[in-house]
């Protein structure tokens, strides 16, 4: 399973490859709402533990590799301020047929949430 | 939950958009593999009982989106002669939290290889 992650604070910007014996791309993107907990925001603002984070990812991404395997799996995930409507992160996988690439993608934005440093250190009030 | 469904013998081409009180897309598309059971192949041919065909989406919609609500939903499917590593089906699931979004394109996809009459009818070899 070829992997391809980044974290970034630049937006994100993620053409779809898909090598020629990929049958299903299941595509995430999580965007940055118009409110936060009922309060109208502008934006919100991620911070992470960087070496942390990366080593966690590729651990998720090898446990969850081996579960349901997938061709390759791209990764990019927004540090610092993202504004209302931009993307905060996108999570790619690519397999031969559907439901590894489901599985995956699903599963591992719930450990993203869990078990990676990378958080919400604060919203900005619109 | 707003509905944008096509059945095309165009090339697929979907832009995503977002309305900005959702958080989450997620986008199924299934391609056309390089071989089918194992013999190489240069296409697909889709067909379709096209009126039953667009009822049963709806149905399919109609009891999903009630377990699985959702914002919006998108979906193109292609009709007749699709190449090698063109996108025959997209499913593209909009909510306001993630969970819905996955649950409702990947039990859509589900649903429409049971039980909506649209086929493969042939493979042309390569």
């Amino acid at each position: 399973m070829t992997r391809d992650i980044l974290l970034q604070t630049e937006p994100i910007v993620l053409k779809t490859e898909v090598p020629p014996e990929a049958g299903a791309v299941v595509r995430f993107e999580g965007r940055v709402r118009a409110d936060e907990q009922g309060r109208p925001i502008r934006s919100l603002v991620y911070e992470a533990y960087q070496p942390m984070a990366e080593r966690q990812i590729e651990k998720i991404l090898n446990e969850l590799g081996a579960q349901h395997p997938c061709l390759a799996v791209r990764l990019r995930h927004r540090i610092g301020e993202v504004r209302v409507g931009e993307i905060a992160v996108v999570i790619e996988a690519i397999s031969t047929h559907r439901a590894e690439a489901f599985a995956l993608a699903s599963a591992f934005m719930d450990r993203l949430k869990q078990d990676v440093p990378i958080w919400k250190m604060k919203a900005v009030e619109a």
